[in-house]
């Protein structure tokens, strides 16, 4: 049966039901903005996550960077047709520079070629990790926010 | 005028006021459970924060340890008399197990002795920085998430 969907809309929709699911996740009142198959970005209102400073609360900031690394490798391996519990394994985050506009997280493999391997190891023993880079930018495009998280895959059934 | 509430708990008071008046803290359903003067201790209700896997979404467990290390930078600060704001200037977080209970996160210097020079550094400089560790334990006393977290200091006025 032919589709108005293409498979790369309904895999954000799933992504996208899957966020909204999680409570913490819809207090954060976020959205997915893009994705181009290597890159997801993420938005949320600066109202909803301002701190006593009037800038964002860190841990919103870090909370969205998360959200956008555990999005992009749980779509790509939605893409490689493979079902797996994704989780996040350790984080390092920068705090550059307050933000006073609306967040944006953006999260990439941190390095492409290792996706392959990651796949092969997850096929063959049930488990696999890589690392993401997550970033979150200012208004003039200078970083508000950056880290590296590594995330382990764990096959389902 | 003589009050019946301990100096201690009016600055504690204080922090929870300032941690409701903060959207992105206020969603998170946390409250401050023990300060001993040491070690601040926040708690959050698991329903709050579960993820699709029904465990403590990791975002929530960093947002906890992060805010738990800033109220107990603030407390100590509001106790030596200082005004200041306090940024987390950068985050290593350790995710060990799932969490299937509720949230409780602690926050203690890093190194106790860190503390006089701090001060120091703040009162001469105006600008000062400090480590803190955090962790969130399971209810059998094991690591679910630890951290180390850095944050600096800048003198108000």
């Amino acid at each position: 049966m032919p589709s108005s969907i293409a498979p790369e809309d309904a895999a954000l929709a799933l992504l996208e039901g899957h966020f909204q699911a999680m409570p913490p996740v819809a207090a954060l009142q976020m959205r997915i903005e893009d994705f181009d198959g290597r890159c997801l970005a993420l938005a949320a209102p600066l109202a909803a996550h301002v701190n006593d400073k009037g800038c964002a609360f860190g841990g919103s900031l870090a909370s969205l960077m998360t959200l956008a690394a555990w999005g992009l490798v749980t779509l790509r391996l939605a893409r490689a047709g493979l079902a797996a519990d994704v989780f996040v394994a350790d984080s390092q985050v920068r705090f550059h520079a307050p933000l006073f506009a609306d967040l944006r997280a953006r999260a990439s493999l941190a390095d492409e070629t290792e996706w392959d391997g990651f796949l092969l190891r997850l096929r063959e023993r049930g488990r696999a990790g890589l690392h993401v880079d997550a970033d979150v930018t200012l208004p003039d495009g200078a970083l508000a926010t950056s880290g590296r998280l590594r995330y382990v895959a764990v096959a389902k059934g």
